[in-house]
């Protein structure tokens, strides 16, 4: 089907801003094998609203609009859409008890402007918010399916991971794609393209996209078709990436690096404790983010500055007057902390994030790594490229890479 | 002017690629007091493309198009702007000229397609591309600025700064736009817009958005035309705005909330500490973004685990027992992180993030947050909806903003 996505919101029309629920939903699409065919951003102006919706139902069979469906003034996509296709909005009460329910468990206070949430266009078909107040509405005009969707991510996806895939299932025969996801970690991107654009270019037929962010390379590899044949090929291609990459791959199954070493960890009962300079908390709210992970992160202490990590791993004086950002201190925080703490692994970064502090002996980027498990003790020494937030993130990344591939 | 960017290309279209091109042409545009009304991505397929440059035309006094205009077969953007509005394709020796001279100036072989990036609609104006092959192209379609413009940013952004920036200032006078941006943390999207709305609906020559993330509320607000009388008009509503929110208001000057809690402590004198349970980091991570926060932040602990609370801030068992997500608990942690490192402030957060963890009495979402600051002691209760993600990020933010009330 000809499918269209459109983003409502004014400030996705502003210098720094983009859409980024269309790749979610592109994404989910692409799994049924549906393509999307145009995207599109406007403002919350009712005029430029009403001409989208209009040619967009004009011109596809599928319409995704997001945004504009919050309970501020500005947030006008329900009504628009009523008043276009000529529905009128009916008052549904077991969405305004959701709402209710939904302020009350959270304790805030309903303002009338909730109650427009709960106003459902004529024969729309409602789509359960659970994460939020605003719910979807799908309306069908002329036969275009048009969804109005919620423009927060953290309700947007789930609503279309469930509820809306399941829709489209039902209508739409699914041709499916044959797609596959790898993740390599602690490369620049330059290097891990050198080695695997000989094996790629020789398979035309598959789709390779390179995404790289600080510290994570993403592999996707894609082709339209799902017979046997195409099946072998891309599980051939599949193959040497894989054999070539050996250690440096963590996953072909979408998980995050985090969520790789927690894996490892509790596979192997060991516990993990951080001690971090330079990162500042990150390296722990990165191990933090997944779920569970009490049962094998203990803590770790953010020793930012120097009487910290006098007190809290009692780094001696000598030490400290010899500068933090060694291999040395790397070494001496993974060790004191592992032992203070009781865990099976230490893990510690210390280095210089800038903008300040950089000499030309110990620039700005140069961090030391520090593991310490069992008897062995070890530092390892980067100088990371880019500007403060991006050394901070590839220094807690490069440093639970190192932990994997011991834990391997 | 009603003014529309357009990106040509079927890469734009898949999970993985933004089209970024519009951030810049916006950026110049809105110094120049011309606001986006709209953004379309469309693919290589004749048809989409016609549809969506017919629309825009119809639509729009300025209409910019990017990407298309490449040597090979599925650029075809050039081609489908003459064929529908109806100009013949001329050659043009002077182009293909200049399209000789770099290739072999680069060493490159040309390609009869090369031809193609020759080839002028009648009327148009050639914008000249210093860096790559394809020049930019301008036609006027019944009063409406259409511009052809290379997809690769870097042919793309010097062609726009410098050519169509030039067109434009000749075309349109310059009305600068006066803007403020306000942020507000720690109060639910709903709840500010019921404060405000009443104020700000009655300036309807002011545009109001107002954007939510978890913990923080960002207010832009907006008039074209920069005369004293709407300067005025704008001050007006922001007095009226500042007194309603009074000291929920943390910035008016794009300052990020860390930014300005560092700020009171810097110019206070002051030195924080952290004591982080279910943040895991986060906390101490937020206030680390910011250069220099080495000056007031001294560090702090992730006592993830039970045994690291009684072994880094001595929580003594009996309260262990009893449960560690408690107001008790938040005031021992924030006094103990304070005490231990001789920080003049101690922040705590303990909660249940999610997703499992969580009973009818203290559900997932309940978070207590601990401030310890001379001789006062006190915790504060939170129940936040979301995820884990979401719950986690509002308790940091949450924590930043009482820290920041108090020094104010």
């Amino acid at each position: 089907p000809k499918t269209q996505i459109i983003a409502v919101g004014t400030e996705l029309l502003s210098p720094t801003q983009l859409d980024t629920n269309s790749l979610f939903i592109t994404q989910q699409l692409n799994l049924l094998g549906i393509q999307v065919t145009r995207k599109s951003v406007v403002g919350d102006q009712e005029e430029d609203i009403s001409n989208v919706l209009m040619a967009s139902v004009e011109h596809s069979e599928l319409v995704f609009v997001t945004g504009g469906l919050g309970p501020t003034k500005d947030d006008i996509t329900r009504e628009v859409a009523a008043n276009l296709f000529k529905r009128k909005l009916v008052f549904d009460p077991l969405i305004m008890e959701s709402i209710e329910i939904r302020a009350r468990k959270c304790g805030l206070q309903l303002t009338k402007n909730n109650r427009r949430q709960a106003m459902v266009p004529e024969e729309a078909e409602v789509l359960f918010n659970f994460k939020g107040t605003a719910p979807g509405l799908l309306l069908n005009v002329n036969g275009a399916l048009l969804f109005l969707l919620p423009g927060p991510p953290r309700e947007l996806k789930p609503m279309v991971a469930e509820q809306v895939v399941k829709i489209l299932k039902e209508t739409f025969p699914v041709s499916v794609q044959l797609s596959r996801h790898l993740a390599v970690a602690a490369m620049p991107e330059s290097r891990v393209d050198a080695m695997l654009e000989p094996i790629y270019c020789q398979y035309p037929q598959v789709k390779t996209t390179i995404l790289s962010s600080p510290g994570i390379i993403n592999l996707h590899f894609s082709c339209s078709g799902s017979s046997q044949a195409e099946e072998f090929t891309l599980e051939k291609l599949i193959g040497k990436i894989r054999t070539k990459l050996g250690k440096s791959l963590f996953t072909e199954t979408g998980q995050t690096l985090p969520q790789v070493v927690g894996g490892c960890l509790k596979k192997k009962g060991l516990s993990l404790a951080t001690a971090e300079s330079c990162t500042g908390g990150l390296l722990s709210k990165l191990i933090t983010d997944i779920p569970g992970s009490s049962d094998y992160f203990r803590g770790g202490v953010v020793t930012y500055s120097n009487d910290l990590k006098e007190l809290f791993l009692g780094l001696p004086t000598s030490m400290l007057q010899k500068g933090v950002v060694s291999d040395a201190v790397a070494c001496y925080m993974a060790r004191s902390v592992r032992d203070r703490t009781g865990a099976s692994v230490g893990l510690s970064v210390t280095g210089i994030a800038g903008p300040g502090g950089g000499t030309d002996e110990k620039p700005v980027g140069l961090v030391f790594l520090g593991l310490c498990q069992d008897g062995s003790i070890s530092a390892r020494k980067h100088v990371f490229p880019g500007g403060r937030k991006v050394i901070r993130r590839q220094a807690a990344l490069y440093a639970l890479d190192w932990l994997r591939r011991e834990l391997m």
